[in-house]
């Protein structure tokens, strides 16, 4: 159960309205990496774990902090698009700057929110439940959070980069080192686990039933052997039950593979076709 | 630049069709971490690394490695086909083994494909350029990839628990035990490149451009201080720079945002309806 | 700002596992007029409200309610997959129960969620943003949330009639009994905003501005004239403003379309084509 | 069956080419709440009325109206479209207005579409068959349809001002006028059926089936109370059957939920691991 | 402009009801080549048409064609619904018939659309805008169309094939003689069409701008030469242009692509990482 | 199975980088007629070939090479991106060709993808597993193929004229030659097929269970003639099997649907509501 205070949790203050920084902001709410692929995905791994309480408070912890991420970034977009130059005029078009604005802000905007976010991304896709996973296997699903986060951070950080507002610097400044935050605690989490696991993920299948014969080989699919030299082509490998093994020139172990013929009922291409022709 | 030999890597056949087993291991084609996702995700990281040749032939390798794996797939999903009963019938419908099969297969295999597998997941969901990403920063993008490997290993293991098929858990041996090698081989990469940058993605950014104060508290903004325990709640941090601190109870650090009027032109509600009632 | 506390609103708990009603479930969960749909629909909304604290405040109470009702419906979903039978064997499959439930449950409920619930509806389409609006226009937004527990009550009633699992249908009482208080509750927010603003959203738009000559006619463009006897073919209209009027036979105001040639560089099909021809 | 004359209902010229509105208007054809929507969804509404032939034959009147405004606004969008500057070369970049036209257009309606309408919407998202809804429930759905002509007409209001294009301002006059008919229609059919079904949807469903104590109360999730002087707070409920109470504090009724460990062949984290923690 | 007459074009009667089937015939109303598709995309591509009458009105006719199969097929889906047995008792479960309807067939259809059809496919993926294509070039779109109607009537011909309901028959009969007219035509027009502008989409581009000298190149990109016999490989070429090459052997003509950093401010891996490794 | 070398098959080097049409180019990638549909495309269709090893060798053949020419695209992308201005700054949005730039470009080939090439459209739809098909009948699927080879040479072309950049327009005068053979070759393909098999889809469904009666009839749903004049209206029909005819006001040949009222646990309206009206 929920609740909520009406206060932000940190200041969502642009210096000025900025119809393009609106649109790219919307990366950080509705992306693939947005405040509601981590809010979400976090809730529902937490409501899915079976018994390991740690670690269902641990995501929720972090998934109800996320969802007030979402609304402090709904609240930048709506001031950055105080004022926003809806009108199209022969004189607006032709000022460079209002111009840009114009051509560039995302019509939605203006159109279908009336001012507020939306819950889409930069370019105007909307978020997708298809952005998150929660698969029950705390190990790997701590990967996929690291990798939100990196990728979380990367985003902000270019936005950092992208404007000289002081305001929207300021919470980027505030999700950076949230990011950062939940890099540190995510590796921990994971450190944490791949102790007791392991590197394998999932650590819990008996792996003579796997061929390990291939199961530490590099196969050189592209041409050219510069990933010869990295740490996954020789020594020991890092889950330390085998040795990395580089295959230079990989070879098929089967055959051609040839498909019965459908059964007539499909109407698929009859085999006499090009049988006839060979 | 790409070719193809027509032999598969590894055998594809299963020891008798099986329609319903055919829809689940649609997930491993064309599901979020099917192999078209690891093959198209690998690619395009590649293809975009700037100046890092082992890592570019690293990914090269690999995604090109992914496609034979759809292609085994494909194969083995396409036998599962043969035969299956397409046709209602009074008696087939009663006959409970072939009234499941009926009632449970994917109509799409039958109706859209005739007996081929398809792009999509076990469900039937279309695969999507959205389940990918390649950011240019290769210790994010080598995160998504360990996450990937970990959540296809994990689903692979779960079909190979479902089917007594001695064929299908063949090609299922290799699958799990490639992608206990790429999660071997993602490992080192990742640790190859933490060893330079640090755990913090990116590590280019000043980190006195963020927001230090609150860069390694961690939000008990659930309830309960389960989570209170774990390694990254107290202690120093894993990136090395700073100390993990339990904030219990996380406060509010900004007011009540209030948005200003929306411009009379987009015809949102206007502030006088409420006000007059307050 | 949210906070969360680990006890649920109210119970989760079914009689016995069942698969199948887990699936069906999804629907109240994310599909198109689930709880995912109306928690963001209603914080989306909140977040967007400039200068009418009334509303706002109301909106922030309810959609934070209704992330409470995911977790609810997520828990649920969780036990409802407790030992379900995922293993394909000739003898499961022969009992027509057990087959039932092997080819009717949602696959990735077993392949991808590990048990858990998904962010999807009853078919397995994930949860999207398009789902949802939020227009800045109060009147026009609580008419969608009353049709949004309109559809949500329908559905949640027909899921109600369709098990006798008594702790389903406890559940399923909570939320028939909450989406009703919901659409007492809009109805009012729609009364309010009505009586000071009309019928018509949006209010503010000068009416003399649009063709208020076809601003009451009916038009019979399906033969037949059933719908003749509706409120709406005649009589005074219902925002005061006009008379209804019911045209039989609606004529053309305009004429035949003639697009002019695409320029020469976009190689569209050149006019002279057909024009030789006729 | 459907018949269709070459006349355009009403007229479809521009003043002048504007490639930028031609991309605004397409929120109008293919967007969440563009004509495609209203066309599809009254029409499938119709086609499933069962035993109403007077909601039927409104439902199919109003629907093959729709698909008439597709077509004004294909036509409009065509028009827009005609020479619009599509080469990118050094002085056109540098011209502010052409500049601003050419970085702002959809480019699709250049690459794919050689000037023509797309079945997308104002960013390029292509129309869903999950905006539409069509339950069975005419209530329900004439609701749906009523929140379809408010943000339709919004939307198109909004449009209105934004360009001073005689032409699309005629246009959209036609569209606003028939969208507040349409609201007025739509809203006179709801009464229709509240009066004798109340206000509830479904009003079949035996009220005492569900949890009647709290089908009244106001949760008041977001601290602060300005939602408190709403109509929905206190006094008789809109259905006639209640009354409104505002529950100051909602409390959790049941406790946190837990949940059983996953059978190993999920291969889901085994509960030991945190267990062992804490 | 359209109008609608109740009456049905062909009868859409099934002898019983049958949910599967519903489930089934889903495809060709709301699949990627569904009824929806070929009404829309005929519709889209005449509104579109520049100058050449004749075929928009071809277009235009059969579009309007179309928008009645739609209705066809939804009235069909409807009645298959009727008196579908939605509960879930234990004994309906074990009937091995109840339960593979009970398991098989599209929950929504019970959920969500109360027995009416939904605008998806077999599946219950939504049907999208993206399915379509209208391109201004009468050829491309014509061979689209000549597509589409293949691809349909092999999809009405394999339902056909899984029924023995007389009903379903009878209307699939009509499908299946309307794609069969339909092929009919557009392969008429194409013909006329390639008559005039060759066999080229499009015609209009100067061929001394394209690389001449691979423009009968067939690669040999997949080891094996089965493919070196088809009439694509020798011989004059089809477009009275050129000569088919079979190139054994195809080698890359350009060298190893690398690409520059990134600037800074992207935080993309820096090219030193691996510089110093190598 | 596949093998890559790192040369690209073409050369891929804009003069200048251009970030309009780095965006621009992503069509050609990801759209719904570019280099990963076709690909995805042939690659499925020959996996699933069954017993035609001339066409399968074929689409292997040609699937292989297209995932090059994603290659050349992806490798077009990142270097028309290199240097590209993601800064706003005051200055920089006054210069109309800086403005022009940062206002039109793809915000994701910035923040996402870190100058790197998307698997999205030119607008940013991800690309879609259901661009594609892969029925199992060829003939089928090869006319796919020459609509898929036709639009894509289309957009080629527009793209051409689009630009001045010698770089740019050499690869493109590669891809528009290579889709000129494809379009050769799967016309080459249909014929060899056609000659076979006759011109209708699917040419195994004994024609005397379709309608036969109505199998060549043109319906003139579109007021106005101007359709009668061509070859499919008239004249012996192309499939040699029958004569075209002009069916100048096409009638219903059923009655108007009565559908039964749902039962009553579904909850739609009941038929009674408006009976009492009528």
């Amino acid at each position: 159960m929920f609740y909520h205070v009406k206060e932000l949790q940190f200041e969502a203050k642009p210096d000025r309205p900025d119809a393009l920084m609106a649109k790219k902001l919307q990366e950080l709410i509705g992306g693939q990496y947005g405040e509601m692929s981590v809010a979400m995905q976090y809730l529902f791994q937490g409501w899915s774990v079976r018994g390991n309480d740690k670690y269902k408070d641990l995501l929720l912890d972090i998934g109800t902090e996320e969802i007030g991420h979402i609304e402090m970034l709904a609240t930048m977009v709506a001031r950055l698009l105080d004022d926003c130059p809806i009108e199209e005029q022969e004189a607006a078009v032709k000022d460079p700057a209002i111009g840009a604005i114009m051509s560039g802000m995302n019509p939605q905007h203006a159109i279908v929110s009336g001012l507020g976010a939306r819950p889409s991304d930069s370019v105007g896709n909307p978020w997708m439940g298809s952005y998150i996973i929660s698969s029950g296997n705390l190990l790997a699903d701590f990967r996929a959070n690291l990798n939100a986060e990196s990728q979380g951070r990367l985003q902000a950080v270019r936005l950092f980069e992208m404007t000289d507002d002081r305001g929207v610097k300021d919470l980027l400044s505030v999700l950076i080192a949230r990011d950062a935050y939940h890099q540190n605690q995510w590796a921990a989490a994971i450190a944490e686990l791949e102790e007791k696991e392991g590197l394998l993920v999932p650590s819990t299948f008996p792996r003579e039933k796997e061929r390990m014969d291939i199961a530490y080989d590099f196969y050189n699919f592209s041409e050219g052997e510069a990933s010869k030299t990295g740490r996954w082509a020789s020594g020991p490998s890092l889950d330390g039950e085998g040795k990395y093994r580089y295959i230079k020139q990989p070879m098929p172990e089967a055959g051609i593979p040839v498909l019965k013929p459908a059964p007539l009922k499909t109407h698929n291409t009859l085999p006499s076709v090009s049988l006839g022709e060979e």
